[in-house]
C-alpha cells in the first residue's frame, strides 16, 4: 500500500494511493497514519479496502492536498552512511565506521510534499540531501537484528536540508539542520509488503533537469535492520518516529558544480519503489519579531 | 510565581505552590502550564489567585504527584557553556567559543521529578549534568538580544543525563543523550519576575552527600537572553520548548572521584532561586523486545 495524509475538510485524513493517482479514503478505519500502521486490524481492513477498490469509482488524487504522511515523535537521521567510489583493488569498506553517526531534527523542521523551504536570512550554504527514510510502524525496543524488519511500517522520502555553514561552526550540527521546514518528508508510505528489499533502492536527486546523486542503497553501510536494531538499544523507536539512512555522497560533476540552493530552486528526490518528493525553495520575507 | 504540573484525578492539571509547599489548583484556569504561559489573560488569572490565596486553607503539595512542568516540542541543549578556573593574569574569556554548541534531547528523554531514570541495559558510563533550563513562554522568531527576556515563560532544572560512552563513539552525540527517561525536569517553573538575573544563579550538584559542581551562571559564556536570541536566528522557539543552558565542569576532586552512576545511585540539582531536582537511578530490568 502507498498510505497518505491528506488535507480533508475537517482536517487531516489518512488515505492509500492506488492505480497510481485514486484515492482510498481511511479516515473512517484511523485518525492516522501513525494509528493505521500501529493497529494491525485497521491495516487489514485498509488493505482488503484497497484491495477491493475499482479506480474508475474513486477520486482523482489531488497531489496539493498531500500532507506529511506522519507526524514523527522524533526525527533520528544518520551522518555518512554510504561508501564513495574507491578505485579497482581497494577495499570499499575500508573507511567504514563502527557506529552509525546519529543526529536529531527537531519537530519544527517537519514538511509536507508541498511547503515550500525558506531559505532562513542570513543563510548562506543551504544544502539538500536525498534519502530513505524509514516509519516506525511497531515499538522498537532492544530488537534482534533479525526482528527487526518487523519494526518496520513502511518507507518514504526526507530532504534532509542542512544549512552547511551553520553545520561547520560548532562539533555538533543541530543548527545546520534544524531550521523550520528543513525536513520535507513524503509524498507517501510504502509499505514493506510493497517495496520489497530495502537494500535494493536507487536513490537519485535531481537539481534544475540534471542528476546530481545517483546510487543504490545496496552501498550503505548500515542496512535499515541494522540500524532499527543499533538505535533500540539506546532509546525506544515509537510508531511514527522517522529513521531517515542518510545521503549517497554527489557525482563528482555535481560535487564540482555545485552551488548552495536559492529563492527558485527545486530539488527532486526519487527513489525507486517508493516515488519522489520535490521541494521548492524560496527566500525568506524579512520578519520582524 | 512557582508553576507545576501534577497528577489530579483526570489527568495532568496544572497549578502553583505557594508558601512553600500549598497548591493552588489552576485547571479551570488553562489546560496546561504551556497554555498558561501563552495566554497573558490566563497568566494574570493565575498570578491574582497566588497572590490571594490563604496558605492555611489551601492543601499541602503532594510532592510525589508532581510530573515534568511542561511537555517541551523541543529541547534544545548547549555543549561546553562555563568557563573552567584559570590561573590568576590568564584571561578567562580566552577559550571562549564563537558560538554556542547546540544538541537535541528528543521526547522520549523527558521525565518527571518523580521519575528514576533507567541505566540501559550494558550503558557502562552514565553521567549527570546539572543545567538551568529555560522555558520558552512566548514565540521567538529572530529576536534582538535585548528582546530576548520577553520570550522566557520561566526556568526549571534540568539533568542532561549522558551515557558519556555512546557520546564518545561517534562525532554527534544524539546516542548519549537519547536514551529513554535521560531529560528530568523540574520539579517547577520559577516565573522571570520572581527569580531576577538568571546570570546570577548558583548550580551545585550534590552526589551521595557531596557537593560536585558549583558554580554560578555569571561565568557562563553565553547568556540565557544571547542563547534565545542565537537560537531563534536558525529556528522558531515555540511556548513550552526548553533551552538548556548548559553545566559546569565538576569540582577538581569530583572529577578525581568520580564514577559512572549505578543502580541506587541518587542525584540532586540545586539551583538558587529555583529549587532542588532529585533523580534516582535504577538498573535496567532486561526486558524481552
Amino acid at each position: 500500500m502507498r498510505l497518505v495524509t491528506y488535507a480533508g475538510a475537517s482536517g487531516p485524513r489518512p488515505g492509500a494511493v492506488v492505480a497510481g493517482d485514486r484515492l482510498v479514503d481511511l479516515g473512517d478505519v484511523a485518525e492516522t497514519v501513525t494509528a493505521l500502521l500501529t493497529d494491525a486490524a485497521a491495516l487489514a481492513a485498509a488493505r482488503a479496502r484497497v484491495d477491493r477498490a475499482e479506480a474508475a469509482a474513486l477520486p482523482v488524487l489531488d497531489a496539493s492536498a498531500l500532507l506529511a504522511p506522519v507526524v514523527p515523535g522524533k526525527i533520528l537521521c544518520l551522518g555518512y552512511n554510504y561508501r564513495g567510489h574507491v578505485p579497482d583493488g581497494v577495499d570499499p569498506t575500508a573507511n567504514d565506521p563502527e557506529y552509525p553517526d546519529v543526529f536529531v531534527k527537531t519537530a519544527n523542521t517537519l514538511g509536507g510534499p508541498n511547503d515550500a523551504v525558506v531559505i532562513p536570512p542570513g543563510a548562506t550554504d543551504v544544502d539538500y540531501e536525498g534519502e530513505v527514510a524509514v516509519v516506525i510502524g511497531r515499538r522498537a525496543q532492544r530488537v534482534a537484528l533479525e526482528d527487526a524488519l518487523d519494526h518496520v511500517g513502511g518507507y518514504t522520502i526526507l530532504n534532509d536540508v542542512s544549512d552547511r555553514a551553520w553545520q561547520r561552526r560548532q562539533s555538533q550540527w543541530a543548527l545546520g539542520k534544524c531550521s523550520d521546514g528543513f525536513a520535507p518528508l513524503g509524498p507517501w508510505i510504502v509499505t514493506p509488503d510493497e517495496l520489497g528489499d530495502p537494500q535494493d533502492l536507487l536513490v537519485e536527486v535531481v537539481r534544475d533537469g540534471v542528476v546530481t546523486v545517483s546510487q543504490s542503497t545496496s552501498t550503505a553501510i548500515f542496512s535499515v535492520a541494522y540500524v532499527i536494531h543499533h538505535l533500540s538499544q539506546v532509546l525506544t523507536l515509537e510508531p511514527g518516529d522517522i529513521v531517515s539512512t542518510g545521503t549517497p555522497q554527489k557525482l563528482p560533476d555535481a560535487q564540482d558544480a555545485h552551488r548552495p540552493l536559492a529563492d527558485g530552486d527545486a530539488v527532486t528526490v526519487r527513489i525507486s519503489g517508493i516515488g519522489e518528493l520535490t521541494t521548492r525553495f524560496t527566500a525568506a520575507q524579512e520578519a520582524a519579531a
